[in-house]
């Protein structure tokens, strides 16, 4: 076992504007042994997250920076190889925050189980896993959906927008969705089954939305920020309710976040924008989980994964991301499951 | 009665800007006689309110814009003296939209009887008015206000931040004021009873509020937008509610309206902001005069009111507000109250 060679993505260098290849390293490292109540697990698929740029930054945020020669933190699924702990069999599979790294040791802490029999491992990173909590959490509790609203979600191809999208269609709304390329959108409305998609890259967003939302917008899921919100708070009802899950038009910008101007809305329209962290949820993860699952099995929702395959392509897939290269949820093959 | 002559201020020109004298004009009209179910009213003193300056673009709003030629919009309380409506006595007191003009006629619609033996006339419009309401309902309702909290509120010395910040002591809050003079955070502070106050024009405003909300703020209560409110989401604990009442420092931009560069402090921190109207709560009114005389009563709250004479001098009071020239809730005196 002390032979065996862990590679790893470590944060090097905090990146300014978009992430470079020299802001991380992929070195080795000795795999290590699991002492008393922890295990071995072997990282079969890492998670790629738009999150992940804030966790690089220096600033005080809901959890603690990465490290300057730290392992990179990333979400992942793997299997226990070496178990010194009853909870968590050998052979079988776990979710949690493995790092970005072949290998990991770990006491059990934030680990949840999973079924590979239930669902693809790479689904248990998705919508099964915590952009599908984000999801449900942020769109039932946050944005408070009601039956008949108009919900507009930005990303909507992305991991989060393509389940809030879905959940939305399931409670009886009319959504529509945001995305970057005729593709996605085809996705979004053909496979997701949302009524219509706005490709914010073509023509005139404000009057596009407009014409899938002639009476206004009561639910506004954003994980975009920008332009994109301006243009929603300027169209939306009395009442509405905007659901802040992330800014990914802002967060490789250089020179600080543009606020949204048109936040007055928020005023006239007595609107409440409210910002939330999916962590927070955690006790109530077996809900969302539970009602995902059925949804899936019932196929009134689908998934897609977007696999690209070996960790040390780390810093390349992760700018897919940014430049919207992905369509669904992007996670790194580290390793084969068996 | 035919040959009385009522001066009024009417809207000319829509502002750019700071609005101007010549944005105005103050013309004669005759009185006119009431109808059927119809009062007249002698105006005493209006309003002038931020408000206003929202109400004079010509753009969608939670109220129709005041018509180029119309008479300028305004809230305001007078002496009945002609009555055709039972509900309203000859030689009583009503408050409403009188609009800016010594006369009114009304159906009665919107207008309320008020006590001269209560209180100030002027006090109708300040602390037992509209602005006394929308701190009430902004406050309690909007910002959910809960004892131990710490509140920071701008626009301080103003008509309704005066309000806010009292109602916030009396609930157990810690309570900081935002004002713009060293006389205006004196009476802030030492008459108003808030904890203390920052004066934004001096020295660094966000460790000038730190150093009085070390631990956080959980509640702001927005009067200014613009950077105040940057320094304010900067500082923003877990959970905390920012109410939007207004943004003063944005009203006379020219290139539009910046938005807070900070809002995603909203997602870091779980926090939430909402706009309102004061309008929704017309049904609960009854509520907050109730509390609110009370404390007037019991000398727990107090009021003041920045009175200038002259319904002419409309333009350049009005825009006391905008200069921070007034403290205390700014009137203009039409004609004596007798």
């Amino acid at each position: 076992m002390s032979e065996m060679v862990n590679h790893q993505i470590k944060l090097v260098a905090r990146p300014e504007g978009l992430p470079k290849s020299s802001d991380f390293s992929y070195e080795q490292a000795p795999v290590g042994e699991p002492g008393d109540g922890e295990i071995l697990i072997k990282v079969c698929y890492i998670s790629l997250d738009p999150a992940m740029r804030g966790w690089m930054r220096d600033v005080k945020s809901y959890i603690e920076p990465v490290p300057l020669g730290g392992v990179m933190r990333a979400g992942g699924v793997g299997k226990v190889i070496t178990s010194n702990n009853a909870k968590f069999a050998v052979g079988s599979y776990v979710t949690g925050m493995t790092g970005a790294q072949e290998y990991t040791i770990s006491d059990g802490v934030g680990l949840v189980s999973v079924d590979p029999t239930k669902a693809n491992l790479t689904t248990f990173l998705g919508t099964l896993g915590m952009p599908g909590m984000t999801a449900y959490f942020g769109i039932l509790d946050v944005c408070q959906l009601k039956e008949g609203d108009t919900v507009v979600v930005s990303g909507a191809a992305g991991a989060v927008g393509s389940v809030v999208g879905q959940i939305a269609k399931i409670k009886g709304c009319t959504v529509v969705g945001i995305a970057g390329s005729p593709a996605k959108c085809a996705y979004v409305t053909d496979d997701l089954g949302f009524d219509s998609c706005v490709n914010y890259k073509e023509g005139d967003l404000f009057k596009n939305i407009r014409e899938h939302c002639p009476k206004g917008i009561d639910v506004y899921f954003d994980n975009v920020g920008g332009e994109t919100l301006d243009v929603v708070l300027a169209q939306i009802r009395r009442g509405a309710r905007i659901g802040i899950c992330g800014a990914i038009s802002q967060y490789n910008n250089t020179d600080g976040v543009v606020g949204p101007k048109n936040y007055l809305a928020l005023l006239v329209q007595r609107a409440t924008m409210s910002g939330f962290v999916v962590f927070d949820y955690a006790k109530r993860y077996g809900e969302g989980v539970r009602d995902i699952a059925t949804w899936l099995a019932q196929g009134k929702m689908v998934t897609r994964e977007h696999v690209v395959d070996g960790l040390e392509t780390f810093p390349e897939t992760l700018n897919m991301l940014f430049s919207g290269g992905n369509s669904g949820k992007l996670v790194i093959k580290v390793a084969d499951p068996d």
